[in-house]
């Protein structure tokens, strides 16, 4: 799947002074990686010009990098590689706290076997929570169900970033682009009864993103009823370079 | 290392009728890859969308692809993986055999022990030999050095592609960009009395275009004189997009 978003980082913006100068060196001081698959871990072979950081990660999510040689490109006397365990908050940032959770969802698809869970709950696709001394914001990227546990946590947040992968659950099947629906990759979908617009109705948060959409979900074109439809319902349709402020 | 062409592939044109039809399909039946690293490899994550071809390399690229499970993402299903033998002509389209052939160089940066020998002739750093019925022509995108027997192969050749990484082989070093030379990292550098613009003078070649240049090199540069210089002496700056036909 080709993604709208494939290589959101979170790069925290400091003082400048905090940075190693340098041609080739990049304000970017943290890199959290919440999922194994390609569109997630890809970028960091970009990030290989011995630019000093420090790679978060649950150990799940370091052992499928470590089971690829290709990631020693990171070179170990620069990046550190920091395994974080659910649910123990530490510190991003000055000032800046992140908690990683599980969520519903599957192991990357190059390391399916024969048959694949979806409902796993598990360190290999996970969410994250970041708060600041007054706000609290939430990068979902891949869920495949919005339990109770989650709506719990997610009440009252200021801003979500959540699963927009794509709009109808067979959407793919009937573009002819393979078998595979929506549930079997881990993703709610955002249309219908049972998706993810119906099933944050209710919640009280401040400010609502899809991202990681799919080439063939329809919110991407502009002029489309399904945008003004997710819009109309208090979403935000998420951009490549998009910046937002608390 | 940032390359300006990273990922170069050998994209065939052929009777559209020849391919899959679908929203997805490229026109691509063959991909040749000639060495292991990362800025020759990392572009097969992005083919990763059940599109078919087949997967020329050496046994030994293919063994560092084996090595890394991210590239299982490459369906096995529909990507044939093919090893091509060094000195032996392959069809790699209707009409156009091609062959691999080791040229002076080193293995990929991330399988690097603590010493490097950079004048390995392997079949991990190899160039290529396109031929048709009345036209040869080269792909080198790395070479350490342009020994005789490389010499010999050329001299006569209608086109050639050659490693164009560095414009002086400290040039790195006087950036602040690390201690490692041109010649540390397996390339011949094009100025100088040992560059690759001096040792191609004489030699019989139709047409002739540096490739993989760094992102140090001036002759990037449209205005610069090291440009102008290589132009003089009878090469072509290669470009993203560049289509040649002979």
């Amino acid at each position: 799947m080709l993604n709208a978003s494939p290589d959101i980082r979170l790069q925290l913006s400091q003082a400048q002074s905090l940075f190693p100068t340098g041609l080739r060196q990049l304000p970017l001081t943290s890199v959290l990686v919440t999922n194994g698959d390609i569109d997630h871990v890809a970028g960091l072979l970009t990030l290989r010009e011995m630019q000093p950081f420090t790679l978060f990660a649950t150990q799940g999510i370091h052992d499928v990098l470590a089971q690829n040689p290709i990631f020693d490109a990171l070179n170990a006397s620069v990046v550190a590689r920091e395994a974080i365990a659910l649910e123990m908050p530490f510190e991003l940032a000055p000032g800046l706290t992140a908690t990683l959770f599980p969520v519903p969802g599957k192991v990357p698809l190059y390391l399916e076997g024969e048959s694949v869970k979806t409902d796993m709950i598990g360190d290999q696709t996970v969410g994250v929570e970041l708060k600041t001394d007054s706000q609290r914001a939430y990068y979902i990227p891949g869920c495949a169900l919005l339990n109770d546990d989650l709506r719990t946590r997610l009440q009252g947040a200021d801003l979500l970033f959540f699963d927009g992968t794509l709009w109808e659950d067979d959407e793919m099947v009937r573009a002819g682009l393979g078998q595979k629906t929506g549930k079997r990759m881990g993703h709610m979908s955002m249309n219908g009864p049972d998706g993810s617009i119906a099933a944050f109705v209710g919640l009280d948060i401040g400010r609502r993103v899809f991202v990681h959409m799919n080439n063939t979900n329809p919110v991407l074109r502009p002029d489309s009823s399904e945008k003004a439809q997710a819009e109309t319902a208090g979403w935000t349709i998420g951009q490549d370079g998009m910046e937002i402020s608390l």
